[in-house]
């Protein structure tokens, strides 16, 4: 977070998207958010992460309008944070690291999360196509420039 | 990456890539790498980073199997780093970020690259799909246990 600069003048919404979540904590956070809305306490619990950088990952995200805060009860005396709809459009990102992750970065055999639909069947895929539906190689792309 | 060994023992496929990918450079140089394959000093001048800092991620990606070298030419004098299938199977991973980025990083009419197939028409939206095709949300989903 603290190279963000160098990030978010770029033409190319990689390096900005890069700039804003490449970070653990950021992404480990949003990760724990597309579960439910989050108390700080539990947060801090469940990434076993320190206050000091929760409470900065928290304010940033915040800051960017991928989190916003709302009373977790109706006295009002605690908050929680939740993503917003910038926040929840990142669920193509987070489901194609899941999937990289499950192919890649277990051993056959080992006990992992899966996660299904509601009729229990995981997920498809995650894909990039083409308009038309077929899906498109690395290779198959090139890079232009638009102002749209 | 001085985290890893806190996310690389988790039952989550999420947490595990986390631990890998949570890094600017390290997605900043996976970015590179889908254009072409790329020689050290190409990469540090495009990238603005510090020798020692590409060196060391460099290893790191080398280690994960993600990036792999070669001779950039046929006396061998220069080598060039190029992504494994592991790492060419970022590519939806890299797409949603993107499009992420697009969507919300920049200002309307604000200029950005765009990515588009061979026909110069741009790509599907990214979008998480059930088995049968259909998109799915976030609340939709849930999460089980599989050691498969």
């Amino acid at each position: 977070m603290t190279q963000k600069s160098s990030f978010n003048g770029s033409d190319c919404p990689v390096a900005r998207g890069v700039g804003i979540l490449g970070d653990k904590w950021v992404l480990m956070i949003i990760r724990d958010m597309f579960d439910q809305p989050q108390r700080f306490s539990v947060l801090q619990k469940n990434l076993g992460v320190a206050k000091n950088i929760l409470s900065t990952r928290l304010s940033f995200l915040e800051g960017e309008g991928i989190v916003a805060t709302s009373p977790a009860t109706q006295s009002g005396t605690w908050r929680q944070y939740q993503l917003t709809e910038k926040g929840l459009a990142l669920f193509p990102l987070l489901i194609s690291l899941r999937q990289w992750g499950e192919r890649y970065l277990f051993t056959p055999g080992e006990q992992r999360s899966l996660l299904v639909d509601g009729d229990g069947v995981p997920l498809a895929k995650m894909a990039v196509r083409d308009a038309l539906g077929n899906t498109v190689a690395p290779q198959e792309c090139r890079r232009t420039i638009t102002s749209g």
